[in-house]
């Protein structure tokens, strides 16, 4: 007797994880709840299987939803306010006095905004921080997606919090409320080294500890950080938090742009996962992160789009490209990276970065179901030989049709299922002019 | 009494040029045959001009069609058949043993297949430099690109033309059979100095004097090329082509990514044109073109996207995000290359490399009609304070719906008007199967 799926999504492909030898031509995922039952051939399944829904695409891939492991979903307000500028001009007359005019509804506005920005693009999961944080939860539970969620915590007063005291409260109550939430985890968040005190930063370390929580922050970013850093501790970004005590295997760190082989070593010893933001960090001028000689270390790298004011998108699809191309000319190496290794640090290393390798990042009997499904049916994307290369060099976020979460269909058709598309946009074109005009010209 | 428009296209902006100040809001451009007529506010033109044709899009942007001016287009069928590997075990390996399986028909299907993705990514123009180009042209007549297209020419047989001296009667049928072509011109194409004796250089060098044409070719690609040029002739690649006297206001460059000072010099002196190719660059290793340099120097700049084998996509749109990237971190200054200059490069730039800025690059009355409109009211493109930032830092090819070149609409709603998608990629995919088979392995 047939057994009954909740869903099936089937399709020409299935890539289950990065590898092209897993590719299952005429593929299916079978789905119960929130979770995958079986991957197999398209035909041995609807023989197995009676479903309650199919979603089936005549040529699509479907593979593990992206997992993008660095961004702070509200900026996408701020894309295009200004660009081409110094860092500390674009700080100071342009993000900053806007950012001191935020209320937690603009917030929430433009969260929604990158939700639908990274359904459509095929980002499944993220890991945010970011101001009003309450906001970016209540915004991503209404979309679905799965999310580590930090509220940053700086020594100078918070447009969310103010006073710090009020920062652990605000983060006490965030743990609370999402304790067990089925997509939400909270996670602690210092901003940077030269932004928190030693003892904000050992602080926040207890908390993470005493919520069993991921430690997330910027770190050794640019040459200005480590520079402020050894004048101020006589020790780099990367020392300085391992005096600390604060790397460990659920340290995430952002950027590790500048760093000698030494903290190399560190970062490796200690477990630390890195987040790589190669556009942001190509836009802002801060470098190129060593990521070839990271992952030659040991180190888990994952892949982050940062904000949108700094990249200025949220598509994964084009930061894997930047992430493959990069480190080829920067080490002269046209072997490096190669489209596996970078595919596999967009959804693997990404889950294993956040820990939650036994939940998503690949298609897997018994992981939760998290997955995209392309149509490879385009110019761009024709003939196809291996798909990891079609993945990391050709393919964008657009030629993503549908999301699956945790057994949700997020988006169906290049349709959002969750958020309310027009709605949004409607409502950041009125907050946009309004921003506009708190910028100091 | 009104005029007649043979079309008019209306938005809520018009960009004329790469310039944020040029921008109309709720603008219109009105053309007749293949010519713009007028460009203004939608409402003065629909007071003024009765139309055959009107295609309005509430939140589109109308602007110029971006110039390719770089490509191979018929190695489309190359793309993802070998990557991340060393240039000659590609090339070796993987590209030539498929490449002398070549025939006309071939070369003539992977022409449309790219022409296609050009379309659908907002290139309304291209240089084109290959194998069989007469197949090339023969494609690009159907698709009703403008193009300027030459036949590679080099010291060994050709799988197109066999001996050398058939070369120069199949580019001299070329020549004839294109003459006065409204969309096609042919150029003078030898390969590279590495691959041309002195002669063959300066016999092409008097062709294109002949007919009046462009004289394009690769030039200072990478260091291997630097290094055999100086071997044999004990000067570098510009040098080289500069003691034949081949180095003009004609001469099209591409890649120019191994350059010092003098040679920048030289290249200004020579007024030659570069296009740029950062992503090709990238991806095969070859180094960063100093292209902030050549602009301080006064050279012309365009950006090209070389073949679909070495990107790995044609798409300007990525392309231009990359451009703007690559020089702000290679040169460690975020005030680099700016969306307006990248834009610029993009049409204007690449109009002048192709001395056809009286034709296309910008919209403009008596100007060609060659113009894309993209769709605006999407996540990634809201809320939107500067337009070149959007098309150079967040849009992406699939952004584009309609493409209008020399007044003919050849896409519309992202169907494609003068090719057939379909019949084209299932061609390819059975290409593909059949290429897949050539190689090495």
């Amino acid at each position: 007797m047939k057994q009954t799926a909740d869903l099936i999504v089937s399709g020409k492909y299935v890539l289950p994880d990065p590898d092209q030898n897993s590719l299952i031509d005429n593929g299916a995922v079978a789905i119960t709840g929130d979770s995958i039952i079986e991957i197999d051939k398209k035909e041995t399944i609807l023989d197995k299987y009676n479903t309650r829904q199919h979603i089936h695409t005549e040529h699509g891939l479907i593979m593990p939803g992206l997992i993008n492991t660095h961004t702070h979903a509200a900026m996408s307000c701020f894309r295009g306010l200004a660009d081409d500028l110094p860092l500390m001009t674009w700080l100071e007359e342009h993000i900053f006095p806007v950012e001191t005019r935020w209320t937690p509804e603009m917030v929430y506005q433009s969260t929604l905004l990158s939700l639908a920005e990274m359904i459509k693009s095929g980002s499944t999961s993220f890991c945010d921080m970011y101001l009003f944080s309450k906001e970016v939860a209540r915004a991503t539970e209404e979309s679905g997606m799965r999310a580590w969620i930090g509220e940053v915590l700086y020594d100078f007063p918070s447009p969310c919090y103010g006073e710090l005291n009020n920062g652990f409260l605000y983060i006490h109550e965030l743990f609370a409320h999402y304790r067990n939430h089925p997509l939400i985890s909270i996670t602690a968040a210092p901003h940077a080294v030269y932004t928190c005190s030693p003892e904000l930063l050992t602080r926040l370390g207890q908390v993470a500890q005493d919520y069993d929580s991921l430690y997330v922050t910027h770190l050794s970013e640019n040459h200005a950080e480590v520079k402020t850093c050894k004048a101020r501790y006589n020790s780099s970004p990367v020392e300085h938090l391992d005096n600390l005590g604060l790397l460990g295997p659920k340290t995430l760190a952002a950027h590790c742009v500048v760093l000698d082989d030494s903290e190399i070593e560190i970062l490796a010893e200690r477990q630390v996962k890195v987040s790589h933001c190669p556009e942001s960090n190509m836009k802002l001028a801060s470098g190129t992160a060593p990521i070839v000689s990271m992952l030659a270390a040991g180190v888990t790298v994952s892949i982050g789009t940062d904000g949108a004011a700094s990249n200025n998108d949220v598509d994964m699809f084009g930061e894997m490209n930047t992430v493959s191309n990069i480190h080829k000319v920067a080490g002269m190496d046209p072997t490096a990276m190669s489209a596996s290794q970078t595919l596999h640090a967009a959804t693997l290393g990404g889950a294993k970065s956040l820990h939650a390798s036994g939940q998503t990042g690949s298609l897997e009997v018994g992981k939760k179901a998290d997955m995209i499904v392309l149509n490879m049916n385009q110019p761009h994307l024709t003939p196809l030989y291996n798909i990891p290369s079609h993945l990391v060099y050709a393919a964008r976020g657009a030629d993503v049709i549908h999301s699956i979460i945790n057994g949700t269909v997020v988006m169906e058709a290049r349709k959002l299922r969750t958020l309310d598309e027009d709605r949004i946009l409607a409502q950041m074109r009125e907050l946009g002019q309004k921003l506009s005009k708190y910028r100091k010209d």
